[in-house]
């Protein structure tokens, strides 16, 4: 009989730890979440983990063969096989892959959810056959996975990448990784709610969303608003379009991609963000790129997504053998 | 008798074309400029070429062996062996490596000037063994070649790596490419002589460089004045490093590279130049790459630096067989 082989996917967040038994066409045969309790060392959480994993494996049909372990984490090495200082867990700087070789003997890879997410994209999504593109995650920050010739880009210490902190403006607004004027800090679920505030400053737009304290104010409910026309959340869709497109006419003038792909929570706004973005990024495009470059939404599935995208970092890898 | 392998390289510019056969290990043993005749087709200019490196290749010692030829040309793309519409020749759209088979059967590869500049610094310069890296090069423009993996990144169409064409300020100066802003605009040779005059205008600086007119003004009278202590050459140079600066902890933000090499006319200037820019370079920069990334001066020397640029695209290539 012929046996199917499935690789583990991680997607260690700050909250919860998503995981999943993946098939190598992307079918997801098994999955669960779980409390990460972010206080506890990392050992504790695999040890969890595992445990699961192993009582759901004998439970599976015995055609099905786990074959290795795929990992998105933050501030995760890919080179080092480490989590280094990971802001929303008390971890400290904790090789990963030598700790999983408690639980099991596969082989495994760890890298960032966005690096993850780029690979979940090639081998699962809209980056489907593409030799050339940039997935930006646009959730509580902003992260990216470039691929140029069909590798993902590592640089020289396994940190590239990081296009979210790229600067708009040395002036701007104050980020978390002590700089300012950070793109995440403008194009992220925290950058827009930030938008909405400077234009109620700035602004006599009427607005259901004055109402709003800062605290409670979500991205879901500006793209809400937005979508009943309401002109204030609809400037600031506009003005979080203007800037990441800006940006995003820079990282096509870096790798020329065919194609940028927007994933994570504010990217399900849909048109109300990948429109206005697609049109200022054309807007600043160097002559030589214009009408080149598609901006598509993610294809990899809602709750799933980071699942697939750790499982498609393992299958990578076992492809390249 | 064991035959030496040369190469044949090319650097086609504006007004002058260098060319000249060049061993594996960097060695030029025949070197020659000639007139571009920027009005006349390329067919015209690759026809007296030839007959120059002809002449040569029969006075040469017969144990030599031209085995390739690379060349480096304005808007130049590797994917197509085109040269597509280069604003200072005449050319319109040409395939030149297919023109140039009417005078050479060997192997041939074409790329734009810092592109061939990075692969050179890689062959035969200060990135000698490295694998991530980016040359930038501050002449007339500013032209950029990006290395991951070992690989010049082209992209999806072949003209990734204009870093000279991402946006400092979209408000900005006005650039040659039709938009504002770009970073050419501010670290170039004309970059600089334009932040001179800005600073002649905005600031009381007594400076020599008052007596010049823009036209008449040079980045390298600018150096010389810096070097005899002119405050407002000064306060230029670092205005150009502080805006250069910048822009490379974005690009370093994007590949992660060892080293980010500064080659060209304005890059003579040396440390005037290197020191500011890992300054306000290192003072940019995100946490993670802080302390990490050289800035080095070009190792290939002077005049016959593009000579061997161009060359060693066609060794790589050869190399990759």
């Amino acid at each position: 009989m012929q046996r199917i082989d499935l690789t583990l996917g991680i997607d260690v967040g700050g909250t919860n730890t998503a995981f999943g038994l993946v098939s190598r066409d992307g079918k997801i045969v098994f999955e669960k979440s779980i409390l990460t309790f972010a206080e506890l060392p990392a050992e504790q959480l695999f040890s969890r983990l595992f445990n699961d994993v192993n009582k759901a494996v004998k439970k599976l049909n015995s055609k099905y063969n786990v074959i290795g372990i795929g990992i998105g984490a933050p501030n995760a090495n890919y080179y080092k096989g480490t989590v280094e200082l990971p802001p929303n867990l008390n971890w400290g700087t904790v090789n990963i892959l030598k700790l999983i070789k408690k639980f099991s003997p596969l082989p495994s890879a760890i890298t960032n959810d966005a690096n993850a997410a780029a690979i979940g994209e090639m081998l699962f999504g809209a980056a489907k056959g593409m030799k050339n593109f940039i997935v930006i995650t646009l959730g509580t920050g902003l992260g990216s996975g470039i691929v140029v010739n069909g590798e993902l880009v590592y640089g020289e210490d396994g940190f590239a990448g990081e296009i979210g902190h790229t600067i708009v403006d040395p002036n701007g607004r104050q980020c978390g990784c002590g700089r300012k004027g950070c793109l995440e800090t403008y194009a992220s679920a925290p950058g827009i709610r930030k938008t909405v505030f400077e234009l109620i400053s700035k602004t006599n737009l009427e607005s259901e969303l004055r109402k709003k304290s800062f605290e409670n104010l979500t991205a879901k409910e500006i793209a809400e608003a937005a979508m009943k026309k309401d002109k204030l959340a609809l400037e600031a869709f506009d003005y979080t379009a203007k800037i990441l497109g800006m940006k995003l006419a820079d990282s096509i003038a870096y790798t020329s991609p065919e194609a940028i792909i927007l994933f994570g929570g504010l990217a399900l706004a849909g048109n109300l963000i990948l429109l206005p973005t697609k049109k200022y990024m054309e807007q600043h495009l160097l002559n030589i790129f214009k009408g080149k470059v598609k901006i598509l939404p993610s294809k990899l599935s809602g709750n799933s997504a980071a699942i697939l995208g750790a499982s498609a970092l393992i299958w990578n890898e076992l492809n390249k053998n």
